[in-house]
């Protein structure tokens, strides 16, 4: 069996309430942790919430990244989802939680689109998932 | 125990492939999701990939909604993602099947942001969190 996407749901707990109160730094933080996991930037949005929080999507070439925090609870969740061979969702869990230094963090790995090798290489075997192109 | 957000993972298997390569037609559907849930819109961005796929996140008060598209698998993997009392995330599943029609489905409930009863009320209690207000 292979899977077309990875999907990397992470909980971090116990993060400082002042960044996760940041969209410009979060903004920062997730496109560097795009780039590092090797995944292409197509669109990135982040909106500020009253009285706390903030959402942020990050639209790649590979899926998405998006953040939901809580600054109230000290609380974001994180999705890292990507597709093909080439990007690491985990590398950039790993960048996050370098710089938004939760004390306890919870991660499920979800595989989204499953299907056998032989329905996988042969729908259209002439189409590289992986390299998808933006228009 | 208690979970700030609900976090719907669903798979459609076996549906149209011209649909699934509509970003117009997949807009206005996940749209009408997120009213039929009761959430509310705040921001929507669509795009289409080449040769085939669409990517499209809505943006909600409540956290957002995705879907990603691989016509040529004729699959798509959507997220429907809420926060607070007031929305109901499985009636945007029902209302995407009608419409994507897809032959199976597969779907997972994730948790997100558990807090036990006195932490949940107490943190900032203040807060309502499913009536956060954009700015």
């Amino acid at each position: 069996m292979k899977s077309l996407g990875r999907h990397l749901l992470v909980d971090y707990y116990g993060c400082s309430s002042s960044v996760l109160n940041d969209p410009a730094l979060l903004e920062k933080h997730l496109k560097a942790a795009v780039i590092k996991s090797g995944a292409t930037i197509i669109e990135s949005t982040f909106r500020t919430f009253e009285p706390y929080g903030v959402s942020g999507i990050i639209i790649i070439a590979e899926s998405h990244f998006a953040i939901h925090t809580w600054p109230e609870y000290n609380f974001a969740s994180i999705d890292f989802f990507t597709c093909g061979v080439d990007v690491d969702p985990n590398i950039a869990n790993i960048y996050l939680k370098t710089v938004l230094s939760p004390v306890r963090t919870e991660i499920k790995e979800i595989a989204r689109g499953i299907f056998n090798d032989y329905q996988f290489d042969n729908y259209h075997p002439s189409v590289k998932i992986n390299k998808k192109k933006f228009i």
